[in-house]
């Protein structure tokens, strides 16, 4: 049933899941909400760049800097062409963290405008708004989805920008991004999207979700780290970082903007960085965009269905697998200090889970009891058997710290 | 008499070195103060992460990212001792650039505070500076070193800040950093160091410049793209950027910001890059940073002299190696554009040199005449045959463009 396909293709290129670990156990991995483990043709990629280049880009007259420049911007007008969208609207960037700071950055706010949040951000969307403009958070209902009616309301407000997790870090839930951003812009505001957590999973359409910006990372989708993209309408955004390669012309008094992108590209970028993101794309555009996401939600399936058949995991969220990625955030059961388990499952099974607030403080303490969680996050290269191996290994834990498990 | 065991050394390590260009030489990169050449074992640090680790820092309780935290940490500290500093006062950036953003913006300066920088420094500290106070240029002697009888005269106007380029990327001259911190400091300013050019030709003490705060790259020192190190009294400064991983809580009116230097290293790092740039510090030491200065050293002794020899290139700063680096920027005679220049040495003798204004136009236009320049910038992996090919090439190209060359 489930397209193992896509997660045979995808092994045959991690050697680190053939090898065991330490223990004797091979790797399980499930942090990859956090980063995802990194092909070998991206590796090869990135050596390929310091191993045959090895130069700068854009300034430079000679060969090897005409090669990474060319390399450089084919990969941007590739990343455009995956989002939907134009060359000059794919900034690079180090991280999704950095793309939403200059956006929120770059928008000229007012301290009293107004910045709709849903409370289900991720940090990286919330404070650097807190710092430019006066942040409301819009509720989400039982299911931890959005709750639109309340978002009506606010929109009444008149904020300047909503900003929105395409997918949720912590429950997995999709927002209705489409629906949003026309009810953002029917009220005139922004609609800004933090696609971390979405392009990974097959959500690449980016300009087709009507988003004014959306960022997401390599580091999250098989890519290296350091490297993220910013989309949108770069042209008007002031930028937030200025030096070498943003300008077209200083003197003593003053300076000339590069058009959009390059304002926004300030010193030396990652250039190794950006070869491996143009792998990265070129390794998911051949496994197929449609086939990742329907792989995810099969896994997501899968995932669900291993915990819905354990009552004492509470998934943040509630279950169901519908609408969303293959992500949970489990509240274990009082007196269980979900970091323990997490040491736990990592030093004696090798499977690697992620505890705590994971950068969404908000949302814990609101819909979790505050403590931290157990999160579980699967990606493409996750087979059905390590997830029922590693609640088998969950069980056995939470027996351990006497847990009745059934 | 050159050191030649170095370069011997490291270009065992890089393959680049040894494979004909198309045309059938050996490649001759002499664009080393844009981005340096990257040896094997660096190349491997990072294919090592991804490998056989590819997992994310500092929040995760799992074995793999606890090594990652671990090393990433490690690497921190290790930095830090080789610039004579502690941990806490290292933060990870992604290059020099950001850095000087991060302090610029960071310092809390009021539009009328004043700012002194040298007329020779690089747009990216110079900038930052502008958007955030106003700036006063330290003149230059003819030679193009720091006028210090100006500076001195600057001081008494009571600047907040001294910002300055330890070595020129145009001229390749050192400033006299102890004695301008000192004076700064004596003035009651801060002293900003851009050590871009300065590290990586063995000025890697930082913390015996009394410079307050300092930046610089890793690829410019054989390192990976996409990471660099500030150094300094980083408690001090306000982060540029907010989000994931600055801060130790948030709740829906507030947050608390992690200890220095977590609270400016927003989002998921470049880890595969620090990764990268610890073996670029281990390289480095492994061939001795002393033996490093002294190797550069001999080979701006080794370039100044095939420039003197030829009177009609007129090197920025003058000629005579002493107190600079490995680095000459050239004004070509008139007429002869020195864009087409660096094509024809690449294309036709596999050459590499930069041609431009380097990111440092108010200088070019002060002391250059504002035309384009031709730099030849030279690093650890040059031998003295490279700079007589490279010259002799010089020589044929501006003869075919009608230079009469002796």
């Amino acid at each position: 049933m489930l397209r193992t396909g896509i997660a045979e293709v995808l092994r045959a290129d991690l050697p680190i899941v053939r090898t065991a670990s330490p223990g004797g156990r091979p790797l399980i991995y499930l942090d990859s909400a956090a980063t995802t483990l990194t092909p070998e043709p991206v590796i090869a990629a990135i050596a390929g760049y310091y191993r045959e280049v090895s130069a700068s880009v854009h300034r430079g007259k000679h060969m090897l800097s005409d090669i990474a420049s060319t390399r450089f911007e084919q990969v941007r007008a590739e990343t455009a062409t995956e989002l939907g969208a134009a060359a000059r609207e794919i900034a690079f960037v180090p991280n999704t963290t950095a793309a939403l700071n200059v956006v929120a950055s770059g928008l000229r706010l007012r301290p009293d405008d107004v910045v709709l949040v849903p409370l289900d951000v991720h940090h990286s969307n919330l404070l650097p708004w807190r710092r430019t403009a006066r942040v409301r958070h819009i509720r989400l209902n039982d299911d931890a989805t959005v709750d639109l009616d309340h978002y009506g309301e606010l929109l009444r407000g008149g904020p300047k920008v909503v900003a929105v997790s395409h997918c949720s870090n912590v429950t997995g839930r999709y927002a209705p991004v489409r629906e949003m951003a026309r009810m953002a812009h029917e009220a005139g505001a922004l609609f800004v999207l933090d696609a971390a957590q979405s392009v990974p999973h097959g959500e690449i359409r980016l300009a087709e979700t009507g988003a004014d910006y959306a960022a997401f990372s390599a580091h999250k989708m098989l890519g290296p780290t350091g490297i993220g993209v910013l989309y949108g309408r770069l042209d008007e955004l002031d930028p937030l970082l200025t030096g070498g390669g943003t300008v077209d012309w200083v003197d003593l008094d003053g300076a000339r903007l590069r058009d959009e992108p390059h304002h926004l590209e300030a010193g030396t970028p990652h250039i190794a960085g950006v070869y491996g993101l143009g792998a990265t794309l070129d390794y998911l555009r051949g496994l197929g965009w449609r086939e990742v996401a329907a792989h995810d939600r099969e896994l997501a399936a899968e995932l669900y269905r291993w915990i819905e058949q354990r009552p004492h995991l509470a998934p943040l969220g509630g279950t169901g697998a519908d609408g969303r990625a293959a992500i949970a955030s489990l509240r274990l059961p009082a007196r269980v200090d979900a970091d323990e388990v997490a040491r736990l499952l990592s030093d004696s099974y090798s499977v690697m889970c992620r505890s705590g607030k994971l950068c969404a403080q908000p949302l814990i303490d609101t819909i979790g009891d505050g403590r931290p969680v157990l999160r579980v996050s699967a990606y493409l290269y996750t087979t059905p058997d390590e997830l029922r191996t590693a609640f088998e290994a969950l069980d056995e834990v939470l027996s351990m710290v006497g847990v009745p498990v059934g």
